[in-house]
């Protein structure tokens, strides 16, 4: 461990350095190390390739799961991806130093925020390597410096990505520190990045449950996390019965392994007529659904079977649905309060009352009117692109994109005023 | 211990379900609320003395210093500015369900964001009782509900002032216990209250460095905090001489045991003819000045005695400044990113770039231009009432008002799109 410290005060060190330079870089210059890394990227294909097929090997020896070894691999088209992603991110207008609400205050002073970088954010992730473009990007963009520590399995992937975007820095007269990867697969490193909180200002963990509830319950950083994502559509008595079904099909079907998939449907008890056409369309797509008594009920003659209290509770990520009829509008806001994890939840109404009090009732970090909970999301928000997803209550609530990586300080501008 | 927690969770229990109601509370019955506590306030004000006399009384055996008991003293000009406290924030605007920014995006939905409460807010804080109402206060006004944890030393007068806020509360409509008293001094609750994730949403202590470094150091509950001021003024190469003086006298001497005066005093060598009369200006009011070298040399026949290494990184609160001579602009800015507490910061020039590059490098929650740090405070910027000043990089810097202890969720406005 203390190796790993020692190992891990360097690195925070470094980061603290370039994230001074990366603070007050101007955007020409981040955008010229994003295009450039890009351009690299595309460059250094075959030997992006060739380190990603050392790491499938690896993952071949080990015998890791078909998904993992999915979510691993790399192919011309992937990192095509890659490079154009850092684009995009160049091609975004720079959030730092925009000045808002500059106001006199009867003093005759002026007050206002400036937007400003975090400084040091440490990314801990698992298998998929265009994490390490895509964080890398997002935090150079922002002006902060990132140090990555992606899974043991995408090592040589990752150094190889790394790389590319070093030499971008560098070329662009940035700190090639801006952009650290944790080069070593040794786990205590993840522990002492954890304890860095004199180096590092923020841990955003992406990756499974278990991942994220080990940073969290270790760090003596600030965390911005992703926990589940059990999200809820309700299909209030008003609910225009096309629309209903349609959007509860897109928000459980469009795809299943997403954290805005819908994981419960809520029904009031007045549009049950909706509710065989809806079983009927999520079965035909091969949905399993567990539905309550009355969905049983209503659903006769149809596959469903009945839910537990632990499905409430279950965050899916498949082809599997719980369905409950509520009596009304409170129950399903009261549903939604006991079991939603706080990611996204839409209400289906042609009521202008019942859809107000919905968005002001569901505290959720997304909250949505006639709409699928699949559009959360940092491309459809207009974002430009996400670093993850923030189930968190401070700082940044959904989607996190460039802004989410910034926060803002007090400028105050002044002829030579005193305090009276 | 397991008492403690036992306590803590009935507390977190109650103070959950009363954040449900305060979340969806109309501004009208949050402002009576706050006018009814300032009417009830007023009123019990006999009472109020009489409870804090036997704290004052506890005081006076158990020997506590004379600065202690000041601040722990209310008398009824006090009690009266406690009462106004809670009518100015009745007076603020709501920030809660504000939306902003709603906009149409290419798939047909529009995306905004909506402003909403904390949730349960943990507030830890030493011996004015006053903050019991202030704090409740702008709880209460945010849509929050507020666990109150008072230093034990005034566990009379804060029970008196809280019994008020509750009586307030009922009599609006609201859940008393959005204002909960920790109606204990045994210590292993403040420990509870800092392991009660569950329950709270943030905790922000409010009190001297070691409290505040204790409960950062143990909280498993994200914390506001405010740590040193350790404020800098820099008189550049450009700055009017007079404008120099005043800001440098104010800065120092309006009040000295506040967090945003100036600390450290930094001049350009070109400047160096206003050295002199600065110290002199000092002097005369009683304040001692360690200086650099140069300071001394500058000084000739002042009583400026040499500063050490650990002055600069001293927090002084009292009559005592440090005065650096600079090289040139960078060194001013190098000394405070090394020195400075993130506080906040002041140049004095005429020049354009010099200001524009200070405004931009200096990376502190406030940041001035020919002005007094002394500005930086919640009321002189307009937030009209502050719970603290925050020297942490997330989610608030510098003085925290109502908007500070909300956040934003994402509302989704459709007409039944889904993704395609």
């Amino acid at each position: 461990m203390a190796d790993a410290i020692t190992i891990m005060q360097a690195l925070g060190k470094h980061a603290k350095e370039a994230a001074k330079a990366m603070r007050v870089a101007d955007t020409c210059a981040k955008n010229s190390a994003l295009t450039l890394a890009a351009a690299i990227i595309r460059r250094d294909m075959q030997h992006i390739l060739a380190a990603n097929a050392r790491d499938m090997d690896a993952a071949e020896e080990n015998d890791l799961d078909a998904a993992l070894k999915d979510r691993l691999l790399l192919n011309g088209e992937r990192v095509d991806a890659m490079a154009e992603g850092l684009e995009q991110i160049a091609a975004l207008p720079d959030p730092v130093g925009a000045i808002d609400n500059l106001r006199y205050r009867p003093s005759g002073i002026q007050v206002g925020h400036m937007r400003v970088p975090l400084g040091v954010i440490g990314i801990i992730y698992e298998s998929r390597p265009n994490v390490t473009a895509d964080a890398a990007g997002l935090c150079l963009k922002s002006g902060n410096a990132a140090i990555l520590r992606g899974g043991s399995e995408a090592i040589h992937s990752n150094r190889a990505i790394a790389a590319c975007l070093r030499r971008a820095l560098v070329d662009s007269g940035l700190p090639q520190n801006a952009v650290q990867l944790v080069d070593s697969t040794d786990r205590a490193l993840v522990g002492a990045l954890l304890k860095s909180e004199e180096y590092v200002d923020v841990i955003i963990p992406r990756g499974g449950k278990s991942l994220i509830e080990r940073v969290t319950a270790d760090s003596r950083v600030p965390v911005i996390k992703h926990l589940d994502g059990i999200c809820h559509v309700y299909i209030d008595a008003a609910a225009d019965p096309e629309m209903a079904l349609s959007i509860a099909v897109n928000a459980k079907t469009h795809r299943y392994g997403v954290c805005n998939a819908m994981e419960t449907l809520l029904i009031h008890q007045q549009s049950a007529a909706v509710v065989p056409v809806i079983m009927q369309a999520l079965l035909e797509r091969g949905v399993e659904v567990r539905g309550c008594d009355k969905t049983c009920q209503l659903s006769d003659g149809l596959d469903v079977v009945l839910a537990t209290e632990e499905d409430w509770a279950t965050e899916y990520l498949s082809a599997v649905l719980s369905v409950r009829i509520v009596d009304d509008f409170d129950q399903a806001v009261e549903h939604i309060a006991q079991f939603s994890s706080g990611h996204t939840e839409s209400i289906v109404t042609a009521d202008y009352d019942a859809g107000q009090r919905f968005l002001r009732e569901v505290d959720s970090a997304s909250v949505m009117w006639n709409t699928s909970t699949r559009f959360a999301d940092g491309f459809e928000y207009g974002l430009g692109a996400e670093i993850g997803i923030s189930t968190d209550r401070l700082h940044v609530r959904g989607p996190v994109g460039l802004e989410g990586l910034t926060n803002q300080k007090w400028i105050v501008l002044g002829s030579g005023q005193v305090r009276q």
